[in-house]
């Protein structure tokens, strides 16, 4: 009997799964893992440990998870607790709801696949209050495992065609390379459209423009991707600006994907988060019947930060009921998100309120601040106020450092003005530039930052991303390292 | 200003997710749902409630969740507990040894996207354990959100090619749908071989070689999926069995794709589960230095039934190291698997063991069985023996019924003898004969069982699937109806 050795070599890799691009960031994190492990096995390093600000795991990066939702899942997992005193009441008659939606009265039994029914309706109310009363329908919200997961569910029905009549979708530049790739390996073409840096990265309608234009003959646009408030960019979106994306999108018969995960991280003075399901229903017809709308949101970011627990939700405008059964159908056989992330979404729907046995709890939890809490923001909020005000204040005295003061988002995007000599360097390594950057900053430092060339800018232009929801102290030791980096590296290549 | 309507119209989905059938199942447990409801809402039946049998999901249909795992996982969520002595000390134990090794202590971190590198160990290490030594390495094995997600990330990387050149992939009929959906989806082509019913449903080397020569100028055969213990049909493979098919691997060079997930439910007199890891590797070179195997197991299913947690993982052997890389980027770009499942799956791995504090309750609260729990098995798996004899029993008296004994699995696999009015009254309506038969057991006494023609049967067999892990009163109550409605059925086509 002859066998023919391995069947799945790399030249037999699927070609569309081969020609992914590793990101950059990705590099840097095993990076730090490796150093992780090496100070553990007792290597000598100038830092006793890593501190990754490229990740928005704001949870990884020591932030405490609110009493509350840990309560209620803790019971909704071990229903002894409900009959234990040491729980508040109104944690008990949640976590008693909840289970009573579930099938067999366990978490652990598989929900319908779009989420229990119970959460759809919590979240759709939920949005009518923060839309101030413009409708919305639980049957059209699905609930997925994360924001990612329901984005690129809806990616694989629209995407299609080859050629010209290939896919193509809007992209606005930086932007996290995720959705670039995830458009890509689902056999899309990302049609970038450059945010303007000087302005404060507010979107061009002559930008977006030209991509459309530059697109013609290559492929067929179908939907337009954004990020409010903006990641890596923490602009918050204008109720005018989301007006013109919407007329654009109307014009040019675009699919409107949003990623609305940090709505409830906005922390700009005189800027509020507006979405674009109120924008766009209040524009009234023939916008409001007309343009379709896919919105995502998480239970990994925002005040409460549970990325571990994988839960999200996708809530459409608009969709065609027809097309509607075919994601249902897709998502269908994928099956439904953790049960325990869809409790943890329900108390983000509806968490404690006045009067409420928690409610006191849910305040004193979310003050991790060493500042005090203001009387009507939301304490975590406060500390990354506080946080992105302390990283402007070292930048300002940064040479070679400037930035657009963000508004939202849990991020801040600085630019780095290299030498030619630091650039020169880095080419000659093979690395781009803001790469070239972090890697040193990591392997001197023990900071790992995610690098602009990551998350696409302007040629000639370089940047890091800095995720800075963690406590304030771990912030000062951040911006301790990066400072003496800095500084180093700008007189090694000055 | 001109707007052009909505995008995204049932046209404009893409046509590789238009075409994917809706599984019939589906259907039946979509209308199971509505009769849900009509009984909530008063509507008068001949039955109280709906019981599915159509679905693997033990806690939905009741049993209950293991006291141990549900006490880690709660004292995780909620690391108060820690402090308390009402959870037995190695509960604590276990689940502070957990969070420190979760990022910040926390599980709404994300861990590394292939799962905490301790529970990779603790996975390693009990499946060196079950294969009596062969070696296993936490490499190999890569944490994802439920078995299916690991394979489907396999297929993504194997699939590919046009014309003849598209990967063909082997499947067994019967099988359930959602392994062939997913290779249509992928872009493969899925082989269909016919499992031998009459033998107790064997898989034959001559029927699988039919397969192959059938594909030959069609597409390219690269890999060979089966499913032991066998789901519908129960069957256990022999080592000599698994024996035949590593050698027409590597005779054909075909990727060996295995869903082990039923594992540790064998019930079967004379039978033990072998692994095919453990064959291929006491099968010696060529063989275990070149055929390339990913098996997968879960979470969901044997003894823990947490389906809802949405946790398991792929083990690979002789995965080449740069075909790895790419499994591991498209995992890393989808994100890591639920954290509390994969505390979960750290119990499943490293259960109490005798003299450990939860040891005895651990085994108690396994006995809901009514029968009197054998001392050397599992009570879950007596109340699963217990089960299956139960349904034989209740089998031997329908007239038309057969079925092959099952020896392993959670599900048995009836086969539906219909008279020819039957048949002919169902083919008039435009349904499957099976499918008629489960829609008129669901109208007439609430009761959901998969059809045959959802899962490949020889053309005009027909047969009825049921998922009996289930408590013992709901399995009489759901026997009891099957049968009322069969006698009926029988006499009305006779």
């Amino acid at each position: 009997m002859a066998t023919k050795g391995k069947v799945l070599t790399l030249t037999e890799v699927n070609p569309m799964v081969r020609c992914i691009p590793t990101s950059k960031t990705d590099i840097l994190v095993r990076r730090a893992g490796e150093i992780t492990r090496e100070l553990e096995q007792g290597a000598v390093k100038p830092f006793p440990d890593v501190i990754i600000v490229s990740s928005g795991d704001s949870h990884g990066a020591g932030m405490q998870p609110i009493t509350f939702v840990r309560q209620v899942m803790a019971a909704c997992l071990y229903p002894e607790l409900l009959h234990s005193d040491r729980l508040p009441s109104d944690v008990r008659q949640r976590a008693q709801r909840l289970l009573g939606e579930c099938e067999g009265s366990s978490v652990g039994s598989y929900s319908c696949p779009l989420g229990l029914d119970a959460v759809r309706r919590s979240v759709a109310e939920s949005l009518q209050r923060r839309d101030g009363g413009v409708i919305s329908d639980s049957d059209n919200i699905f609930i997925q495992s994360g924001s990612h997961v329901a984005l690129m569910r809806v990616l694989k029905v629209l995407l299609h065609g080859e050629g010209v009549s290939q896919t193509g979708v809007l992209v606005p530049v930086p932007c996290h390379p995720r959705f670039t790739q995830a458009v890509w390996a689902l056999g899309g073409v990302p049609l970038p459209f450059q945010l303007s840096e000087e302005r404060g990265w507010v979107l061009e309608r002559e930008e977006l423009q030209r991509a459309l234009r530059d697109a013609r003959g290559r492929c067929s646009p179908r939907a337009l991707y954004f990020v409010n408030p903006g990641n890596p960019t923490g602009h918050v979106q204008s109720r005018e600006s989301i007006e013109e994306v919407i007329r654009l999108a109307a014009e040019e018969s675009l699919f409107l994907l949003v990623d609305e995960v940090y709505q409830q991280t906005v922390f700009g003075v005189d800027r509020e988060f507006v979405s674009y399901k109120k924008v766009l229903c209040e524009m009234g017809p023939p916008y409001s019947s007309t343009v379709q709308l896919a919105s995502v949101h998480s239970v990994s970011k925002g005040f409460m930060g549970e990325s571990g627990l994988r839960c999200g939700y996708v809530e459409f405008m608009n969709l065609d009921p027809q097309v509607k059964k075919h994601i249902s159908s897709i998502v269908a056989k994928e099956g439904c998100a953790p049960i325990i992330g869809q409790i943890a979404l329900d108390i983000m729907a509806a968490p404690p309120q006045p009067g409420d046995a928690s409610y006191t709890t849910f305040r004193a939890v979310r003050s991790p601040c060493t500042q005090p809490p203001g009387q009507e923001r939301q304490a975590s909020l406060d500390t990354l106020a506080h946080n992105v005000r302390r990283v402007q204040e070292t930048a300002d005295g940064l040479p070679g450092v400037s930035y657009q003061p963000p508004q939202g988002g849990i991020t801040i995007f600085l630019r780095l003005h290299l030498s030619h000599r630091a650039v020169e360097q880095a080419k000659a390594l093979g690395l781009e530039p803001d790469l070239f950057y972090c890697m040193r900053l990591l392997e001197e430092e023990g900071v790992c930052a995610g690098p602009g060339c990551d998350l696409g800018q302007r040629e000639g232009t370089y940047h890091l991303r800095l995720c800075i929801l963690m406590p304030t102290d771990s912030l000062e030791e951040m911006l301790r390292r990066l400072k003496s980096f800095h500084h180093r590296f700008m007189q090694d290549f000055c």
